[in-house]
């Protein structure tokens, strides 16, 4: 008998569901329990890791997420909003924890998970799973309180050459994160694009700079320079596979926990 | 009238002492009121400002502690073990702040203090006066804490080519500060000079290595590396006169304070 | 009828032949002609990709280097000693380029290239195929040629936790360039392992630090440092597939040259 | 008898005419013979050390430039435009080396110093005296040549926050380095002030990014990025006095050339 929590993974089939598949058959503090895909799928009824054109799993996939959530400890979804609130309430019922890594929620599918916390589902959700980028948000936020505007803020990120939009949203989260921490409103001080014939820095602006270039998964520095020292909140991503581990790590980090809501700063303890 | 807080630098003279007098007088946050050195000084009884080479400041240099702190908010003192002391007391005497960076105290004469912060004097103390230095410890500690094993701690520096020790005590501060965080030892976890066949790295390890080169100040960088990601906490000095502004910035911060025994987390916010 | 160049690549079932045919396939500047395995081995017979366990690629894997270098314009070659030599008789009567990526070859090994070189095979062979890092050598040379000792040089290098041995082989391949630029031996300037009561550095010393951690794939800095200025010449590599691409590209170049023996410096237009 | 070369400054009592006088008289290879102002200045008859507020130096400061000139074998000369072409015609009657550091010269006046360089003066001059920025200049021409346009360019400056353009000139003159090397022209490929929804990066851009913080004296890195890899020719100030060192090592290389006009790729060994 396998002792570690038992996870779920939804969308299966998905370039998301399958990396999270392979970074839990992979891990040694947990295991696989169900796979689930939508009614119709073409994987339902096969065993996930041959449908994977890998070795077999012992899993099959299944469209029946009640009964699945029932064997497991855990989900973890990276799917769509509405699929996502249908997935919360089956997790209340079940009273596991549920990771949601979707995106594009709006304000209103938020605050419709709140019933399936009260409910009796450990939900972590968070727009950006990575741990890294996460602790840098708090650290970000933490030293723009404890320094005053004699240390300027310049947020620089590199990404690689097919990205369309600057600076990333990862950049924009940490500039909020600093703002927050000033006090101030980031579109109060935010200078971006600078060029040309700028005149001096104004005190208190964050800075924007985005550099492309290559295959550059995501590079974010926070820079915080005064005269005479600068200190830099770094953060360097590799792999997107981050984001699967991240979610692994919450699926852990759930376990025993209360229902409700949470997010990756109560996985990582930085809360406050 | 000035109302910002009138300061004492002792040791005018001195290499810091003069960078002291040079940062407060460039303040406006605070004012240039006492210029101490010991008895029979060739300073004594001048102008500072001439004494230094520059414009008259208006403040004589006197070997008569207890008046000058008689007349002060805060006493700034980069001196040597024993005078501190002596000055300690007076400070107690004149109920003021005692910022004091005085570096190779014995634990015994550290233990010495504890008498003037009873009787009234705000001490602060630090060994590392640059805010950025400490903060970077601080986060150190809190990153270290957060983040598991899988997270490899590489502590890395640069300085001069006149350096005669590696690592830095900066370096080795930091790598206390990481130990602390994970729950061990640094002695027990410390890899310095790799070499050769060094064979995988050990988890948990603590890395440090030593950069020497050209005329760099100091840089720290204190890294944290998983598989896919990245953070890096780094401080770069560049400027010998950060001592002095922290030390400036502790003055502050010590006014209207309880009497006691202080360190530079206290000043930023961020002890805990 | 396709004009760009045939290739052939041997070895073709191993993680670096896999990982040539992937990106030969991708290029549009050259096409797969020939797939190239040892007799008795079992993708002999079968369609290349279908046995890589992709779509169809119209190549069926031979065990018939002769014939199949009739066929193509060159060949890359990532095997063993032994067999490169096999190969390197076959390139000459073919009179194709045969870029030989092929490590551990010996001294000898390596003068046995001569009699195919002289007899019409145009060979491009180097330790390491990635275009950056022989660039980064020729560079480090040329600046260590430039500035005298008052600059410091340093190479630091990172790489994953798993690597046994410091400092990585490329990073004492830097160092060798900057000690040829300089006109010095290596052995005599190296500075390794830096730890301890060090005293100052000594003018002219080569240094080396070594970092791990993570699966950071490899990076490399020199660093030039003398009083008010440092110039860093950096190389970054982040994927595993740039060896492939280096042999590509040295594919390419060979077209049309005359037989001989060349490297990757000549593929770069940098010798001299 | 003092065997080094003797060494002229004009402009003695300038800041950078003070810097080159504290620099010179720190090196061992030279020797201060001669400092030079305009008739009328209060320091004419002065020594030269006094009138900095320092030792003395045993150096009369003159406003006679022809006489001067005949006891000394180069003049340093960072003053302006038409004092220096003055300046060059009594170096070439003396035949001494002339390193001409002043900036604002137009191409009209840079002509008018031929009949020097033809009449015996040995001059060097360059808008940067800096040896990194010169090497790094070159360094990035010879690599923009050598990768094509799948290797991404980028130029990322960093500055103090007083600096009122972007991007700094330096980063100007890199980015027409790699045009140069590319063979197209910078305005053609420039990309500046990236901000917004930008669209994928245009291969062939060369990137422009501007970030501003502290007192950072000044920093560069030109980075070529393609799939796997990264190439970045990084250059670090920390000292204005640089600049100083510059012409003094412009000055020692000039000793026994020919009459000519050279630059700072000449004294570097990099032309070509």
């Amino acid at each position: 008998m396998n002792e570690t929590p038992g996870i779920a993974v939804t969308g299966a089939s998905g370039r998301m569901g399958q990396m999270l598949i392979r970074e839990i058959t992979e891990s040694d503090k947990m295991h696989l329990a169900a796979a689930v895909e939508r009614p119709g799928h073409e994987w339902i009824g096969q065993d996930v890791g041959t449908a994977m054109g890998g070795t077999e799993l012992g899993v099959t996939v299944t469209d029946d997420a009640a009964q699945a959530f029932g064997q497991v400890q855990a989900v973890i979804d990276f799917t769509a909003p509405q699929a996502t609130l249908a997935f919360a309430a089956e997790a209340a019922k079940a009273g596991i924890v549920h990771v949601i890594g979707t995106t594009g929620m709006s304000d209103d599918e938020i605050a419709q998970l709140a019933p399936a916390a009260k409910d009796g589902a450990v939900i972590v959700r968070a727009g950006n799973m990575s741990l890294g980028v996460n602790l840098l948000t708090q650290l970000t936020k933490q030293v723009a309180a404890a320094l005053d505007v004699d240390y300027d803020i310049e947020i620089i990120e590199s990404h690689h050459n097919q990205k369309v939009d600057a600076p990333s949203g990862t950049a924009l989260m940490l500039g909020e994160a600093a703002a927050e921490g000033r006090g101030v409103a980031l579109a109060d001080v935010s200078d971006r694009g600078r060029d040309g014939i700028t005149g001096v820095r104004k005190p208190g602006d964050i800075g924007f700079t985005a550099i492309r270039g290559g295959d550059i998964v995501g590079e974010h520095d926070v820079m915080f320079a005064a005269a005479g020292e600068r200190i830099i909140l770094r953060h360097v991503a590799s792999d997107r596979a981050l984001f699967a581990r991240g979610a692994l790590k919450a699926a852990l980090w759930g376990q025993g926990k209360a229902p409700g809501e949470y997010d990756m700063l109560d996985v990582l303890g930085l809360k406050g």
